[in-house]
């Protein structure tokens, strides 16, 4: 571990939880990117489940502590008193997650919370587990126009230009929302003739388009297949306003995935997907 | 949509949000994993970003209030405060996530939140999204042993039996935090020779192992090639005893898959990743 100054504007943010720690960091740095000019050194701490691993985490933040100069911010997402009662005696912020929603919920509910530990990502619903092993096998043998079979029982197909995005959103529809999401490319054969691969013709309605700004696509494929005529300026403009083009022709409903994260595209997709069952 | 009861153990969950909504869900869930015998019916309203699409949310959750005859429960973590003040007013229990957490950060960082809108999974942070994406496609080129080249710029090394949970764990690893996951299977032939695959044997340090209950793995094999020997208990039996006897052996740290999620199982090997770089 380097030297650390005590720079008001640098800060240890501790995760800490009884499980994987996924909640208090989500929602952590979540709040978090609403404070700028901060630069935030972020530690988990998951599997916090007993009072010895309560002490152990007491001292991590004690230690961190004196390291920085200056107090640590602690998101928890504990739910055991006792495990809690130790953990906010050290030298830290301690935001308890938790704690501020669970008694409007009870009370919401006319129910007493369980408090048990390690709930939130423990694999008790297995159908669920199933489904989303499911959709990864599904999205990893549809990818990039792998196999035309069993398209037909794909939830959504995404099309687009090589390397406009359509891998990494897949596998996080799959892995995320247990989707089943194949991807295709369009290929300059494609644009050519004209018209849509042929496998895709008769599952029209459930593609969905991925474009992107030419001059960040030229920056991806170099770096792929550097100086390429595949990754050449020239070369993405014209695929690109191509795939746009078809996309407009066939009514295909698409977004630029240029300045999207993969989760902002996902829930994009996803918006569109809940609208078309409801 | 169909006509709902209005049973107090059903209850419809909104997650509203300005951006992606996801942080609203993981938070809301993991919550409402503390109330057992409720079914929950979750509704998505992401990009919540206007006066106008609030006045469109706060419609969506009085119709349910309406079909339900019941209010739903809302998480959000809305922080224009507009947009906050009309959703509020809806038929429904609204949960602010952020403002509780909002101002004790403010007063510990002496510092105002931007109160922006969409901050949480907006792409600002080009570095972390390229090393993402470099991850993931880093992990499908390493998926299943395809590819020994560049094994030694794996970050971690996933070793198991066909379906013990490589790939799925290998993908999530890659996508949530940007960790190059590769992995590679233990087969038969490996177990009769008594020793690792030739092309781990210098990279035997980022080794971690999955092993899964037999009876389990029978079940997962039989998905995908029923009534086959792969599939067969006996020969799950025998191959998982043979691959936790050369884990063993090669000192290889590894964990059961069997009863734990994706979430868990990539938060432990988190764990020990940062346990090995501090």
């Amino acid at each position: 571990m380097n030297e650390r100054s005590n720079d008001q504007n640098e800060r240890s943010v501790f995760y800490l939880s009884d499980g994987t720690g996924i909640t208090a960091e989500t929602f952590g740095s979540a709040l978090l990117s609403q404070f700028e000019g901060i630069t935030l050194q972020p530690l988990r701490l998951p599997f916090v489940d007993s009072v010895e691993k309560a002490v152990q985490a007491a001292d991590r933040i004690n230690r961190q502590a004196e390291r920085d100069g200056i107090r640590p911010i602690v998101f928890s997402t504990l739910v055991n008193a006792d495990i809690i009662d130790i953990v906010r005696q050290s030298e830290c912020r301690f935001l308890d997650l938790f704690q501020s929603f669970l008694a409007p919920l009870e009370e919401e509910f006319e129910a007493i919370s369980s408090h048990r530990i390690g709930r939130s990502h423990a694999a008790v619903d297995n159908k669920r587990y199933d489904r989303r092993i499911a959709a990864i096998n599904f999205s990893l043998a549809h990818d990039d126009g792998q196999s035309d079979r069993d398209l037909a029982n794909a939830d959504v197909i995404l099309v687009g230009v090589s390397r406009s995005g359509k891998t990494p959103t897949s596998l996080y529809l799959a892995m995320q929302h247990g989707v089943k999401a194949a991807n295709y490319p369009l290929i300059p054969e494609d644009f050519e003739r004209r018209r849509l691969p042929q496998a895709l013709l008769k599952v029209r309605h459930k593609l969905f388009g991925l474009s992107i700004a030419p001059e960040r696509l030229a920056e991806v494929r170099h770096e792929r297949r550097p100086n390429s005529r595949y990754a050449s300026l020239e070369n993405c403009r014209a695929e690109v306003a191509e795939a746009e083009a078809m996309m407009r022709r066939e009514g295909i409903s698409w977004l630029s995935s240029t300045t999207k994260s993969i989760e902002e595209i996902a829930a994009t997709i996803m918006q569109k997907l809940d609208h078309t069952e409801t």
